[in-house]
Parts: structure tokens; sequence; C-alpha cells
């Protein structure tokens, strides 16, 4: 079983919106999603590009019926770590469940890595949820590292709210 | 007390690389500090650069005699959230010893707050150490929630090696 992966293209936006959305509900995380398919499809295609995805399409003799017409995707964006430099923060990697057990999800992070070196990364950093076995075990079996385990990082995030918070109050204090 | 913040220039490499190594020493992780300082003036003063910076300088009546002329900084990359879109990433917030516990670092997140939100952001995402209580008040304390609490992500990487390996074995497969 082969599968065609390549660098997403605008046209496959609504694709990836939907697949994101599977995920949410394979994570059962659907309540976090603000993204929509038009936000994506300014976000991943303009002129300044804030991620890239990869796309894995579908095998010729599996074609979807009703679904998207990728068998899975990664979404990853450069970031940067003051220890190590270049960075890919893969954000996420999927498998569509009737393709899950192929390995399709070691060829994905494979292409990802070859990505990051291309692009100069000499790291792969990612969250992944503590029940989420299959994806711990692929990352492991891949040589990931938990740095929650070793030396101990927890993820703490921001919302648009504090964000809104956080600016309000410091221009107020500039003005006094 | 009030301290000028600014965005980081090409000539301020050398004493940001010497603030991301006292941070390393204060998290006590200097052992995994792989970055040099002209990797790091490549990377965030070039044409595309991968991070931004932002640098407080000391205040006149308090000059560093040896050490940088900055009480802190904060580093950050943009990033991508496939649940809210355009991201920041918080790489470092850093206050030096002499100048913690003046409200800097609330002061450094707030401006970082502010550049988030220029740039459309709706997320700030960081790591941080968990026994690093002061870091851990100070989000908390202007709205951060964490992620490994609830809904339970841990942090996992890829090093330079992983990626290589990763890459390595994708050639010798396609050859196959």
């Amino acid at each position: 079983m082969d599968y065609h992966i390549r660098s997403a293209e605008p046209r496959d936006s609504p694709h990836i919106m939907a697949m994101i959305r599977e995920l949410a509900e394979y994570e059962k995380i659907t309540h976090f999603i603000k993204l929509t398919e038009e936000v994506l499809h300014r976000d991943g295609f303009g002129d300044n590009p804030w991620f890239r995805c990869l796309v894995a399409e579908r095998p010729e003799n599996e074609p979807s019926e009703t679904g998207p017409p990728f068998a899975g995707y990664a979404l990853f964006a450069n970031s940067y770590s003051s220890w190590t430099g270049r960075t890919l923060h893969l954000e996420d990697i999927y498998v569509s469940p009737q393709f899950r057990g192929r390995g399709l999800g070691k060829k994905l992070m494979k292409k990802v890595a070859q990505e990051g070196l291309k692009s100069g990364c000499s790291q792969i950093h990612l969250s992944v949820l503590k029940w989420n076995n299959p994806a711990i075990h692929l990352y492991k079996s891949l040589g990931a590292e938990s740095l929650t385990e070793d030396p101990g990082y927890q993820v703490m995030s921001f919302n648009l709210e504090a964000l809104k918070n956080m600016a309000k109050e410091e221009q107020l204090s500039c003005t006094l």
C-alpha cells in the first residue's frame, strides 16, 4: 500500500478543515475549535504563510464516497528554540480511521522530518494528549523524548480574552 | 521604576545570547544549549526572521558593569494552532536576578500580548518547568491555563539525531 504525500494546495483547505474536525473529535476537544475554513485558507496560502501542511492522498482503489479525498495530513509551523535554534512545531498529525495501522503515520512523520531538515531545523517539537498511546508509541519509536517527564515541562496557554486583558492594562498604565 | 522595552536589533545578539545562557543556568538545563551567537544573529535578523525578541533596557541609574545592558528579554516566534489559528509561541521570558520582584516580567508579558494581537494572534503558547513557581504564578495571574492539567498535554521533542534517522529511513524505503 503506497500513499502519495504532497504539499497542501489552496483548493485543499475545506478538506484539511474537515480532517482537523475529525481529529478534534478523536481527541475529544471539539469545544476548543474556533478555526474556520476561511481563516485556515488565508493563513496557510497567503503571502506569508503561518503554517505548512502535507496531505496524503487516498489510494486510487479506496476513494472516498463522502469524506475528504485524503487518508491523513500533517500540519506544522516554523518555530524557534533558544536551546537549539530553528525548530518545527508539529501541530497535528492525523490518519483517518480506516487507514490506521498501515504505517501512514510513520510515513508522514518522516516527510515532516525531511521538511524540517531542508529548512535547517534541528528539532521537532509537539504536544500530545497523555492518553493518546498510539501517538505516543509512534513518536517514541521514532526517537522522541518526553520533556514533560524530563526535565519536567508543562504546557500553558493564554487565550484571546487573556491577551486582550494583558494588552489593555498595559495601555492604561502607559497613560497614567 | 520604569524600563524602556524595545524590539531587539542586530547589535543586541551577543547580549541576548548571554541572557539565554543565564536563563539556562537558572533552569538547570545548560547542557541542552547548542545555540551560538552567530546562529541566533542569522536567524533573528536576516530576511526571514525565525523569531522576534523584545529587550528591556536597564534603568539609567543601574548600569551594568560587566553584564548585558538589559534587565530582561522576551523571545517568541509565530506559530499555529489548528484550534484557534495564529499563535505566538513564547520561548523565553527572562528577568535578571537584581531586577526581579519589580513587575518587569509582567510588563514584558504585556508587550508580548500587544505584539501578538498586532499580528492577529488569538493565543500565546508556552512551556514552563514544573518547579518554576514564580513563572507559573506570573502566567496564571495573567490568565494562563495549564493544558497539561486539562485536557492533559505533554511536551515531546525529536532532536537532530532523531530527525536525521527519520529522514534517512524514508529515502531508503523510497528506493526499495
